[in-house]
């Protein structure tokens, strides 16, 4: 298993990668990486691997980088030799089986798309990531892209999508599907919506359960939450900021008083663990799918924590041979209709 | 002032009502209710009240109540004897200066707009709500109601009409109002949010601060925040379900280990504490806005607590006169265009 891995993209430096890559080897005797990025950190990183791991880590010395900032149509026409466009290609050529970015997300789903192209039968990959519920369920939610052009079919393309990921990865035999909506009614929410519905029920690959509000889709009722990449993206950013203001009303609270500071040093090991259940470095590696392979997308300001998560969602998705199922039941189902 | 007040559309029966009414009256002198509903609890409600503040109070007897199931086209049609309907003649036949409903939402802007009309420019009412932020001072999101159909000049009509709002309502003299959009950049979002932006950064009247994320719409760092009403209702729910998420995981952990419970029992003034401060009772009362006139819907599932802070919020829009004040920007400003 190769996983070809972009240094360069986060917000934090390349070095924020060097944990995860030791902690990844050691944990998995069959895996090897490509790093790509500028000759420097690669050079950095490598000095610092033990010589039984560098063994299994080969470099990939890379002019340019996609920045935050960079427009996808520019990173596209004029960054091919970016440390993310050659990780990309490297999974294109077969050298890699996957790859693991935290740069400019748009830049990567488009260069993505360009270069491994989608699933046949699939109009465009989608951004999907996974959220905590108040069961110890995860959800997943996708799209996140941001996309914003989509019909009733990209819906129900990331129905079976999300159905086949939370299957292969979390291990749900019958993952319940839902749509997101502004009501739970069947009257509510506009004709693309409603078309979507129409699509997705009849899709038997699909345990579809209906709509799902943007409360109740944390109740742990339902497994995967579709919805447009729009929507998903500001669904998916206010639940980040609600849950930081409430980390951080506990903190401000915790500090106010001579009696407060003293019950919160009592307390640190029981907001330790809320921190560690809400954390966001866990649900870290959104997964680019849809593709004829394997991407994933860390956060760009992920932690060393998080960047392990995102490498070990892409070695999940990659041990579950999760693009050759959405392939074999986007042919049996999409293709029919 | 005179508040027209529909006593039959929320979950937990129009009792809930009953203290805030005392409430109310006791606090305001100059305040009169007309509560609108069946028979048997207006006569409960009203025997329950002291003499002076029955004397305030006016009774009007309706045949018909709107329930949370009823299309918004079947309220119009078929409920014309319903409390909220009366509710908003009320007001429109200046009985009553304000109406409070925490009914059917989606009959209550159908109804609302077709008895009382939009003012001139405005081309639909707006719904909007405070959410809480880092700091102490409130954000507000609008348009939350679900509408579907939208474009560049509706979201500026929702500039200009939430920062009028947080203007004479919170009292900030030159609100900083943003567009929410899944990047900061300008190169991100679609043609309608671009033209949407282009529109607001032209209005003299609204200090506008360019787009927001959903995270960052949480910081403190803008006051209005402006989105479509299918965006904002899935925004602000997910921010409802993650709070509620935050919550119960704090509960469950201080329940876990025989350390965890006595120490929760001493933390128990601090997490009131934090409970109140995300109260969600302090922010129920979502008004609708662009109206002739006030109304205010209360939450379908609104406490006691929750039915005073909707009845102060139309109390407030009225003492300012937050219509005539829409009134006025918009004739200044939008009809220029």
């Amino acid at each position: 298993m190769i996983i070809a891995l972009d240094i360069m993209g986060g917000d934090r430096g390349p070095h924020v990668f060097l944990p995860a890559i030791k902690r990844c080897l050691s944990d998995h005797s069959d895996l090897s990486f490509i790093l790509c990025g500028e000759q420097d950190p690669l050079n950095t990183i490598f000095s610092k691997l033990s010589q039984s791991h560098q063994s299994r880590v080969h470099l990939r010395v890379c002019s340019q980088v996609v920045d935050m900032h960079t427009k996808p149509t520019t990173a596209l026409r004029k960054l091919k030799d970016s440390s993310m466009r050659v990780a990309l290609n490297t999974v294109k050529e077969g050298e890699a089986d996957a790859c693991v970015s935290s740069g400019n997300t748009g830049a990567l789903m488009a260069m993505a798309y360009y270069v491994l192209k989608t699933i046949p039968g699939i109009s465009r990959p989608a951004l999907v990531s996974a959220l905590p519920t108040v069961t110890k369920q995860k959800v997943l939610l996708l799209d996140l892209g941001a996309s914003i052009n989509y019909d009733a079919e990209s819906l129900l393309q990331y129905a079976v999508m999300g159905s086949v990921l939370m299957q292969q990865v979390e291990g749900i035999a019958s993952p319940r599907v839902a749509l997101l909506n502004v009501g739970e009614e069947d009257i509510k929410g506009h004709s693309l919506i409603k078309h979507a519905d129409l699509l997705i029920s009849q899709c038997e690959s699909v345990n579809y359960v209906g709509y799902v509000e943007g409360d109740t889709m944390f109740s742990g009722n339902v497994d995967v939450v579709v919805t447009d990449g729009f929507t998903g993206n500001v669904a998916l950013k206010a639940s980040e900021g609600i849950a930081k203001l409430v980390i951080s009303e506990i903190k401000a609270i915790t500090q106010e008083t001579w009696f407060a500071r003293l019950i919160s040093k009592l307390t640190l090991p029981l907001l330790k663990s809320l921190y560690q259940r809400m954390n966001p470095d866990q649900y870290n590696g959104a997964s680019l799918i849809g593709l004829r392979g394997t991407v994933v997308k860390s956060h760009g300001n992920a932690s060393e924590d998080a960047c392990f998560y995102a490498i070990e969602q892409a070695i999940s998705e990659l041990s579950q041979g999760v693009p050759e199922k959405i392939k074999t039941i986007i042919e049996q189902e999409l293709m029919e209709h």
